[in-house]
């Protein structure tokens, strides 16, 4: 069974049974909706007493229950065609210079990590039109110089 | 003139003076500095005051200048070659179509707007490593259905 | 159930039935016609009453039916193939710099929406030719400079 | 010479003199702005005596003259970058499958022009923000189906 | 049903009879030969009496006579990886700069049509290996410069 | 030098005298105008009394004359975005499964060379719009089914 | 009946079987193994008798039969994943432009036909480890110059 | 001035004095070969008294000193079209999958970390033909739950 | 029958009986790890004996036994999408040009074989966080010059 | 300086002086005239001898010299533009499939060298047109299954 077969099928359960996302991963529970979800549509796995209760609730065989419990093969179609999600795709692709010079001025030479990474996504009322707030927090990572022997490895020249 | 020359100009006086992208933005001032050092690397504009001072902090040309409150043809390389920026790209990649499926339940048929956005970058600091936490909030437009007429458009069958 | 089945189940009853796009979207009603032709072929979504009336028309199952409320995952295949498509599509390559440029030049920094978006699609007799009318209007939205204190954010330079 | 640096050295000009793209198509005059601008930006040609003008306002060379008067290799970078091109992109990408559906039943098997085509870019007030109005009409080109004999060719099954 | 499904139903009545196309098209008869089993072959339409024709002759279901008179969504991968349609390729790719500076230089600012286009293959016998000979004419459509007035728009300087 | 910085270089004499390709070709001579053209731009090659006729015309330098004569390597940009030459691609998009169907079938199994090959470029006079006329011949090449013994290699199954 | 679903059913019925792709080419017969075994892959056709083995070999049906007899849409996906056929592609990349220099000096301008062409693969013994030995002949196809009056078109400047 | 401009200034120097990149990074020293080779060529980063020695060594300017001392934009042109890297290429593209089933079932859900990351290139004597070793070590970084709370996370089903 | 179909049947058997790959390889034995989870996951191929054992443990068919002892296209989709498999394909993309600057030093001309490659994946035990511990050795494969005669084919210049 | 730098300045100097590739691959001498030509082009490297010869022949500088020595940075666009290079490539597109199935039943798993490999490319003559022959010899390298303990591991099932 291939996991986009899984994918389909939830989403086909959650239609007939007029539930929402929302729904489903509070039910569902233990984690943030966001990876709850994302399990859900194939890019994340759910723990086991996640699936466990996952099944109960969709009514899914044994075979996809455990199904979700494993590391899917991460990745969805780009560049995105879809508006909503183009609309971070570009901001990537405005913003990153910049927050490429910010962060590496600030902590060094590194990244911020996409794996030990917190997101939150909510409502913020607003009224001129409320507004999607996206908080996202990830580890830095500093780039190891390995070999390196005692030496000064900070991204200098900062104005002091 | 083209403004990837400027950009390279601008990191030549930079790297001469020893300064920071902190310290320019700083010191040109008047919106975030994301915004300004996204100017600074041909991504964004400054306005007329901003462009007055970025010019007498950087010794810039009048044509030089006026070439930094022009909009630029936005973009950047993409898919993203450079770590750092990769993994914002991944992750819209992996989590896109987790927000599609949430915002969509949330705020209805539309998009998280990338034109009437703000964001924050911050250093959050943690015992287990500091990390970087990045803040975007960006105006929710909905799908206009021009030329409907009294119906009903929310995004239906949320659980209540 | 796959959306684009779903468009392949309606297009073979529109066949059978000897339909045209057109009735079918009178029959439909409730926005325009581009919109409801838009979601019947998988890139739009019906509100809740224009999917009873076209589940009522086509004799689809419940299931279908709220899969044609739901916001699909947009977008069809780039560059288009199809003669009558990629005229479009020539229109943006050979003219999106000059809109750009006049467009940015009248309203300052922003793009037109394609979200908040109207569109209306005529036939222009001509004794020379019938013509195709497209009137298009987006909103103008003007890219934020939050964090921006008090500046002048006009696209200077005008000749007055 | 290159058409690309023509370009360059007409931005800088316009650059130096502040002066508008609208102030220089009008002083050129004699076809629509976006299609002066076009030429300008190396999408289109000006006619001989526009060249004239052209060259006196912005003191170009015999040979830059000359230039303007030629018909470019037409095209920009696809898909676009520049937020602003590419909602016109978008455009394009999601409602293109119901503008061929729309315009085939109306007019036939056919393409509307993207050639013999016009097109107006006006600024529309509006109490919630003003709005960009594009107009297009491009002549409707049937397919011609030659070594065709007396066939009924329209694109049958309207309800009627 | 899917065009493509069509096609191939199609391709094994063909090869179930034993049939050719030129026998086939002949068969339907009413335009050029090319025309028809591009219509087969699912980038052209047939007309309605074409179809009862196709239909009769390679007995069609109700549904796919009427699919055969549908507008397809047109085109063939490219680049194209089979040895005959790429030479053609090759030909454009190689030809394409002269074409347009001789067509330029004929008929002014324009293009060839490819719509309305009529085009004819034929054998052309030849002691030392027979030929394909192909001829293609399309109308000539020269670039619309609406908002002209008046002027030359001739494509000046030829030697005369 | 690259033979790119020749064709602009004649670009740039061509457009200095006001002479058309069709007077330059003419002079040059000695075979057909697309070759010719094709040659001055960068896809073929001059013969040696061609290039000296030409190296006189153009007033171009041993080193030039000689890079004439050259095979180029050969190849402009695919997919085209030039409307001029996009229509011959899409031509080929379009009719190419039915050019393979009918060629095979009338020669066998084989390509139509783009090597020996012939091409002529006319203007068609109509009232209701000169056309562009195009015709190609090129020598039918059959596959080589080297090691065949004795069978019979017809592409069978005609009707007759 | 698609070619790539004949391509796996003898596929199967090899593996079933137990028998060579060298079995089975010789038990078919009539030309080179190379060839046969494209054929059977999809990329070449068989002639008739060899049609009649091969069906009796493999227990084809009439329909499958007759298919094999077909010329196929040739090619298969590039750059190729598979090493095997990578380091060919890479020999072509690395060696390409060697390959050119050569050949137009020595034969003039054209090509090396890949259709009336023969390919040889064996078996070299070598106490260093056994190699692979792949030798082609193709007829060179010079480029024809129509409309060209007794010039030399020989590819000159050779020293002697 | 360029990263790849300092890149070939220094690779013209070292092509002046003779010496080998072994050398270089010895006299630079102060972490592994690879990193200051790896920073020489621009994707990585020296610290600053590597870079007062490579600008000793190498006679550079103060600007390239410095530049040296930044962090590049890294990434080099994918596929590689060298035979030497396409090697590594091939070998994820072929265990790829191999690597995510062990790796995840030894760790857990997460990923080998390419920035906390060592490696080591060595000369493995052979009588067979001497070997390339490289060893690297990367820090398994597990994907954060956020927001989890108690649950078992491990990759479960291990057989025990 | 498909690879990628006995992929998805081997994989479908792990899940319910719960199996980890590691178990699997180790039932199987007869050599390293990755290449059996490499075979079974569709990019190498086992030995005879082992496709017994594989076909005893998971119940495969005669069919799926041999397709297993097959050598497959060999490939997975670039770039990769998951992340655990990115991270690789980084790695090569940021040290390529130095691997390939310190392997052709010390070695010649020439790669490290892909081929007569061995791999050997660890885990590390680390205080600070376990690491992934992946040790490559490839026989490395100079480049021959053949019908080179006598001379020094050494990659010169080191410093000695 | 960069390689291909060196590359055009070798084809000015070979033009200015009329000599050909193979007279200059003569002079310089030591290997087959392919691999010098290829050197010559920036594909391949020369021995010291070497380049002492093709320094004294074309007057390069010291600098240069030592370039040709170098290893290049390997490859050339694909996919080739150029006919000739793609005649090639076409070969591999449609013959790859054949070649990996005879020469794995052949050798068993693995694959041609493209690195110890050899070549020739001559002139065949023949009275219907001459033609080029190319034959190559690459040492098969079987994929090592290291790990294997005394396993069969030949490619089974041959009919015998």
């Amino acid at each position: 069974m291939k996991r986009a077969e899984l994918t389909e099928k939830i989403a086909d359960i959650k239609r007939e049974r007029g539930w929402s996302w929302r729904y489903i991963a509070g039910e569902i529970g233990g984690m943030s909706e966001i990876l709850i979800v994302g399990a859900l549509l194939g890019q994340m796995k759910l723990t086991k007493p996640q699936c466990e209760r996952a099944a109960a609730l969709l009514g899914l065989t044994e075979q996809e229950k455990r199904l979700l419990n494993e590391v899917p093969a991460r990745g969805s179609p780009m560049p995105p065609t879809d508006p909503l999600i183009y609309r971070f795709y570009e901001l990537v692709m405005i913003n990153g210079p910049a927050w490429k010079a910010l962060i590496e001025e600030e902590f060094g030479d590194g990244i911020m990590s996409a794996i030990d990474f917190d997101m939150e996504l909510e409502r913020q009322p607003n009224p001129k039109g409320d507004r999607v707030r996206l908080t996202m927090t990830g580890k830095f990572l500093p780039y190891r110089y390995y070999g390196a022997t005692g030496n000064d490895q900070s991204l200098g020249y900062k104005k002091d």
